[in-house]
């Protein structure tokens, strides 16, 4: 079986791993990002070492935090773009990639990079069109559409998405630097914080701040339902490891929707509709092997 | 070339039109939808004495009223399924003209159904993700992602998403039966009827009903780019008809996306982004002729 490398490169940290799939991962790494060429030195640094010890690698894949360019027919496919992370826009991630270590190399936004891991190995094997979500210290979705990821003129930022925004009941303003209260500026685990004046995490289970988080992750979700059709919704992230959301924004989802989608998914089998990953928290890293995975077929399939 | 049979199948009226292509239409007709069993038998009437005239129908197209079933794999594919439309409620259409007519028919959603249309002959040909709306009696939307039709859990239902709504600015409360004030609560012709007392076509150019109009269509719009990211945005229907409402969407969608999505066609190329339908208000029947001829290839393949 080849041997795939994977990056999950994030924001604030980057992970790194080498194995065939989410059942044997021979290695994981994990370090802070620093700058562009001090991260991904140590990115190359990992895989060479592991190379050593397990022989060479197929491909490697990267989920990334963005904006990113994930088209392959694009001059800049492979860079991450106006990300207003200091030092790292216009940073070309997968071509560095492949110059040092000379494999085909995969490359897409983080939570599309999660999305095909769930769709190989995960929540979502057999579905052709669903939503992947990240709920944490952004908010931001992905997924497929009739087999396969989501790009389009760039690739979805459905954390930017405005959602109804009862000022009476919660006057917190948001924290969206472009939109205010957009999604993300209400409901990411950074709004929760500033607005309750201690992090989610020690908030407990009974207080109002879950109801409220559950409601605008409703009404983000009866939108995405309404536009987009899915299958599935996977919703991942830290703020989803309070698991008693899961069933509030169920709940909720099925409210706001009010019987106008008839389908069993929605009104009688809504636990298996609205999910959390079947990878985990591995979905990051493990969906960057799908995404070399991908690339390594391609790069094949090109050949023949 | 082979000919083609459109129906475009409305709540209020059926037009049918037997032709090649959109330069090459042979015969319209329209006609009020009564209940299922006397339109569709005008329906195959029209098209047995076109068929005597012109030769016979290679394969039929339905744009379709819904919620419609359009997977050719599911037991009900090509019934409008559970409408509030007085006896149209688990109606197969499809079914009963290919009986009748004894050719292929293609069936879908009667937004996805035009959608297809622009990308054969329209404002979208070489896109493969691209949103067709229309904004009138109701909202609508569908369209292509990743070079395939829409359809996913059921199919889009874009109209019903929520917005924000300040009722202080517009305490208009909505009309949407199933959610008040979601898009086509706010936003549909009728909506604008009940609100200003008047139907939208007699309101002048400069009434802020325009204004109010444009802010609910560009906050629909910044959710769908965000959600979907299209390569284009068709709006078709007869609030649209009102030309004057196009640059002050563009202009709305600009200031709400606040350029975090930093691509030319946003930026800088917003007057070939937002558009009307190059096939104006003929696309429903002629996207109908689309889902005929993908229907007819369909089946070639099938018997190949």
């Amino acid at each position: 079986m080849p041997l795939w490398g994977g990056v999950e490169a994030g924001g604030t940290k980057f992970v790194c791993a080498i194995g065939e799939n989410p059942g044997l991962v021979l290695a994981v790494t994990r370090f802070p990002t620093k700058d562009p060429t001090t991260t991904l030195e140590q990115v190359i640094k990992f895989f060479r070492e592991q190379e050593k010890k397990f022989g060479p690698i197929a491909a490697v894949g990267v989920s990334s935090f963005g904006p990113v360019d994930p088209d392959p027919q694009s001059p800049t496919f492979g860079y991450i773009t106006t990300t207003p992370k200091p030092g790292w826009a216009s940073t070309d991630v997968a071509g560095y990639l492949r110059r040092e270590l000379e494999v085909p190399v995969g490359f897409d936004t983080d939570v599309n990079g999660a999305a095909l891991g769930e769709f190989r190995w995960g929540a979502a094997e057999e579905l052709d069109t669903f939503i992947y979500l990240t709920i944490g210290t952004g908010i931001g979705g992905g997924g497929l559409v009739n087999g396969k990821l989501m790009h389009g003129l760039v690739h979805p930022e459905m954390g930017h998405m405005r959602i109804p925004h009862n000022t009476n009941d919660d006057p917190f303003p948001g924290i969206c630097p472009y939109h205010g209260d957009c999604w993300e500026g209400l409901a990411s685990g950074p709004a929760m914080e500033q607005r309750w004046g201690k992090p989610a995490t020690e908030l407990p289970d009974d207080h109002p701040a879950w109801r409220l988080e559950a409601e605008y992750l409703a009404l983000a979700l009866h939108n995405l339902i309404l536009a987009i059709s899915p299958q599935r919704i996977i919703m991942g992230g830290g703020v989803m490891q309070r698991t008693a959301l899961f069933p509030l924004v169920r709940q909720r989802v099925q409210e706001l929707l009010h019987s106008y989608v008839k389908h069993p998914q929605i009104i009688s089998k809504i636990d298996e509709y609205i999910v959390p990953p079947a990878l985990g928290n591995r979905s990051g890293v493990l969906g960057a092997f799908a995404l070399a995975e991908a690339a390594w077929q391609s790069e094949k399939q090109n050949e023949a």
